[in-house]
């Protein structure tokens, strides 16, 4: 009996009624007994909310994408158990490294970006400041915090380990808590992982829980703070949709349905071209790895029509050639078994309903060699003499199954895409820019993802059917119209978008960052000097705060200084060297001073030279030159600590600092953000300053 | 008879049996009689995807971004003619301000932010580039394309104007069709408004239809490439969610429908602060604008138990001095009259809920005064003893209504907000900044937006009623869960965000921006001298392409170098100036160039100083310094036209370069934009160069 996972503890049923036996793939030999007659899903919701969120909400974004990191590196210690589990169902070695390692991959990808791309805070903040009154009293802007809610997690049999951790990653940075619901098939996979996060003692209480078997009532228990996240069939897609959760009480949901996924060979890529080669590995690579059952992986195979019968011919060789079916534990095995007997059923039903709608057997199908025992299909390539057969764009055989079909123009290549009624990704292959290009804009709405494939990235292309950390994953109609990971992207999925509005210290107060407005602590040459007050530099993360400031003193620019700068920097550009060019010039009044000397003046002009917390300048930003400077002109610049971003695992962190320079005359100059490393302690520890 | 706007035509029904008479709201005079009976609205769809995407895919984001500007400056000029029939709406001349110029004034910061922060193109890039391979030649990343399809946008009654501009703004500058379909009882406000749009000629064909009358069968005509943006009562949102467009076919919708909107006063806000006096004035002003029809209205008065009695008559003060019901042509009329006597009979039966529920009427009421004719209905003030009365968290009367609750805690207060389960938008009255950011951080997730209220920003706050176009405008839960506005989010609700990858060249090929690593065309300052290759800054935008790029000799730093720019800029930081302490920092080997010294420089290598069509550099972007540069290495810089953004109105465009610097070893030493401004031809018009 396969155990849950609820209330941070182990659960199984006393006296389960209604339960389902998991065969292995190929043997079929029982795996598990899966029942969760008597769980109570209420309680589950209620453990997430109160002790989930509670525990989720003590850690900063970093500090949980640390544990993210942790937890990689404990699943990456342990795979091999993951591994001699997934060859039941029916996966080879080569499918585990999709699933377990590319789950492990994912965890690592997000645990970086996270700690990267997003600040070591509770709330992100998106996009700009927008000022909303005349005198900057009145700002607007947006935040992002976690919804309130638990992240329902329901995944498809596919994947067992990878899907599980795709959706897990971003919530568990957002500071959601999980409940992940498994497919019944190849959920034995999925526990196993998840006890292997349990034991490492890495999780908070209540971050993730796992159920094991029928999701029974859990929708009832949830609303507009909960999220749920589905992959899976179209016809339970709609199910849920049609729950009074979703449609009444404001339940966020997202769906990864089917999709019937194109590859497409555009006409510049023919038979000879590297693109050509590169066209028939990749579609080959996508109709065997996991036998097909990848949402994926490439259906329908479009082809200009004069090179039909050359694409139909290579395929035919390759899986000729390459396509072995059998015992996944067998190394010469290229082709595993589908999850379970009715999956069998299904793909062997789709193909006889593509073959009775015109489909050509040209490679493998039902009479195709396959092994006698097991949920083996062959792998099999159709051919069809009419390219809008609605069946090659609406019946997805999830196996190792694809259609071909030829098209005459790019513009008819392109409605053929656009027949799947929108799908998670397609494949262009074409060495052609502006035909890149002529796909991008006529399928690119229809679609989740488009790998653009051709002799440059041939080899280094992480492949049509692989999902990347970094990048969307869904589509719109029936792939689903969802969107997952995508880097931090997928975190905010786990977040509220929050228009907030008021003075420069509020916001202040509630972002963590300093608006320009907003109070300050200030110092001056002078009052540094005297030792009335210490310049922001003198201090580490451990006194630095947010709206510290120094206001340096005015410096005059000369034309000397001007022309001095450009002999030596020799950027002698005529607007800083010819008076009259400088003149007629439409936004100077004669010769200015280089953007780059103010910026560098600035520096001199706020910089405490002597050895301190302050490490180094890595970057700037947001620099904007408003007001020219021209000789006889002087500059000031005031700075100010703008954000700070200890880090989690070394002695120093980020600071961001609000740089703004006036003239004489108070006129906005230049504005930009400063980017130093500050320590945390100064002076920093001995093994760390060597 | 109401006539409709469909394929470029105005329409009225030849022989119609179901109609609808809409009456004066004050008067009780027909104004006009409605129906679509006989529309064909699956022509309008097809028209729309046919006529209407093809004319818009013609324009750039900024050409329909200033058509825009013209329109709201036509607009601007006819708008008397709308304020006109407005007051037969019921809405008084201050209400006008609030649809009709509210609805203008969208339309100019829409053309506004389309222009300044958006491309010039048809495309729009998210986020960041993300190698996926390590040689660089297979790369990541996100664009947005327009959806395929129609955007229907279903408003309310309140708004005619503003509810239709607000979902037109954006959806045109992504280059979507719309058809508009106003609620009945004031779609003859929005039909002139369209009168005037069509009739100013501004917009192409087939961007623009409009339904006055019943939807009928829109829904079936749509699917995934459409899009519905509703704004109405909860009941309806739930009808269109069941519909199978929504429930199969993939039709992207978002609702903004019912919400029980929360003013909060914190416990430091009590009477005698600014911020309790600037608190009763928003909530007088909120119940009252519009009759209190405002989706954004506040319909809870959550304030310290201890200070109810004296809100309740502090607003019962205001609202005796201020709140003059009436004809809303009378200059003294403050408060109009209800949309219709259907509206009037909703209100009045929901205040006898609240009533029946322990509301106890502390200002106005059934019984309180009110003209004899016309659908008025008195400003009121209940108070409730229990804060948690579940009718005051879900009973909405969409009149000049509210609910005074009192609260213990913070911790309660929050809870008692979220109690409206999810909000557009709540006010919080705090001059702290330690209450703010707990109200945030507490109510945020159940807000669209929070308008934090203190007294530096009581003169200049827009108001806890007003969505503004910078920000979203939306909510979870009740709310309807959808997201409007926002600035250019707002856009790319109209638009799919699809992942691609490839190589550089097929990215740059797409995008139109140059990616590093893809195909340039190469000058150096020797085949420059040589007249081999033309600088880039030589090339007007009539010639100038991206991949156009200048690579630099190398130039070596000295120590008297760095020395020099020290004393020079008085940038005399110890890493550039004291050998011992800059080995000592854990980043440098000794002392370093300044980063600002090597941005100098590269600009000094790769300028081509004579006048010509570079007119400014007004900016720089994403500076990381990567490789520090000590004495005796050297420099060299690569600069490449990245994007051209042509200005729309002006005679020059923005340039972006990309500036990476490398030393003598091909380390990376620092890499950033170069932002300039370039003429379209050169030398310039002789107006502009005056």
């Amino acid at each position: 009996m396969l155990p849950s996972y609820v209330e941070d503890a182990w659960w199984i049923p006393e006296e389960p009624v209604r339960t389902t036996e998991v065969l292995d793939a190929v043997t079929g030999e029982p795996v598990a007994t899966v029942s969760t007659d008597g769980i109570d899903l209420g309680r589950a919701v209620a453990h997430a909310r109160a002790v989930g969120q509670k525990s989720l909400g003590e850690l900063t974004i970093h500090e949980r994408a640390l544990k993210l990191k942790q937890l990689a590196l404990h699943l990456q210690e342990h795979k091999k158990e993951l591994y001699d589990l997934s060859f039941r169902t029916g996966s080879t070695q080569r499918d585990h490294y999709i699933d377990i390692d590319g789950g492990i991959g994912t965890l690592f990808t997000f645990s970086s970006k996270g700690r990267r791309e997003l600040p070591n805070a509770q709330t992100i903040v998106d996009g700009n400041i927008e000022p909303l009154s005349a005198d900057g009293s009145f700002l607007g802007e947006h935040i992002y915090t976690r919804l309130p809610g638990v992240a329902v997690q329901i995944n498809a049999f596919n994947f067992p380990v990878w899907g599980m951790l795709e959706k897990f990653a971003p919530s568990f940075i957002a500071g959601v808590p999980s409940i992940v619901k498994p497919a019944t098939p190849t959920g034995y996979v999925t526990e196993a992982c998840v006890r292997l996060m349990v034991d490492s003692g890495i999780l908070p209480p209540g971050s993730i829980q796992l159920i094991s078997g029928s999701a029974r009532d859990l929708l009832d228990h949830l609303d507009y703070r909960d999220h749920v996240a589905f992959t899976g069939s179209a016809g339970t897609a709609r199910t849920l949709r049609e729950h009074t959760g979703v449609l009444e009480n404001g339940v966020r949901f997202t769906a990864e349905t089917d999709s019937l996924n194109a590859a497409i060979l555009a006409p510049d890529a023919g038979p000879g071209t590297p693109e050509f080669d590169a066209y028939i590995t990749s579609v080959v690579l996508e109709i065997t790895a996991k036998a097909g059952q990848k949402c994926t992986a490439v259906r329908r195979v479009i082809v200009p029509q004069e090179h039909l019968e050359a694409v139909v011919g290579a395929l035919a060789e390759r899986v000729g050639q390459g396509a072995c079916l059998g015992d996944p534990r067998e190394k010469s095995t290229t082709v595993g078994a589908l999850a379970s007997a009715e999956q069998l059923g299904e793909v062997a039903g789709a193909v006889e309903r593509l073959i009775a709608a015109g489909g050509a057997v040209r490679v493998g199908g039902p009479e195709g060699q396959r092994p006698a025992t097991g949920s083996f299909y062959p792998v099999t390539v159709l051919s069809f003499e009419d390219p809008r057969t609605p069946e090659v764009h609406s019946v997805e055989a999830f196996g190792p199954v694809t259609s071909v079909i030829g098209y005459g123009t790019i513009e008819e290549a392109i409605e053929l895409a656009a027949l799947g009624s929108g799908s998670l990704v397609a494949t262009v292959c074409t060495h052609d820019p502006g035909t890149a290009a002529a796909f991008a804009s006529g399928i690119g709405a229809h679609h989740g993802r488009v790998l653009f494939l051709d002799r440059d990235d041939a080899k280094t292309s992480t492949g049509h059917g692989s999902p990347m950390p970094h990048l969307v994953h869904g589509g719109p109609g029936r792939a689903g119209g969802g969107e997952e990971l995508g880097g931090v992207r997928a975190v905010k999925h786990y977040m509220q978008r929050t228009a907030i509005q008021g003075s420069p210290d509020l916001l202040t107060g509630i972002t963590g960052i300093w608006h320009q407005g907003a109070t300050a602590r200030i110092a001056t040459r002078a009052t540094v000097d005297s030792g009335e007050t210490e310049h922001p530099f003198r201090k580490s993360l451990e006194t630095l705060r947010i709206g510290d400031q120094f206001r340096s003193d005015l410096r005059t620019v000369s034309l000397q200084d001007i022309t001095d700068f450009a002999q030596e920097t020799g950027d002698t550009f005529y607007a800083h060297t010819d008076e009259e060019a400088a003149t007629a010039n439409p936004f100077f009044p004669r010769r200015v001073a280089h953007g780059y000397l103010l910026v560098s003046w600035a520096a001199g002009l706020f910089v405490d030279p002597a050895p301190g917390p302050v490490l180094a300048n890595y970057g700037l930003e947001n620099l904007r030159f408003i007001t020219p400077v021209t000789y006889d002109d002087a500059i000031r610049v005031t700075l100010t600590a703008k954000q700070i971003t200890p880090r989690v695992t070394d002695d120093y962190g980020e600071v961001r600092w609000d740089a703004v320079l006036h003239n004489q005359d108070d006129e906005l100059v230049a504005q930009y953000d400063v980017l130093t490393l500050v320590a945390k302690t100064w002076p920093l520890p001995a093994a760390e300053s060597d």
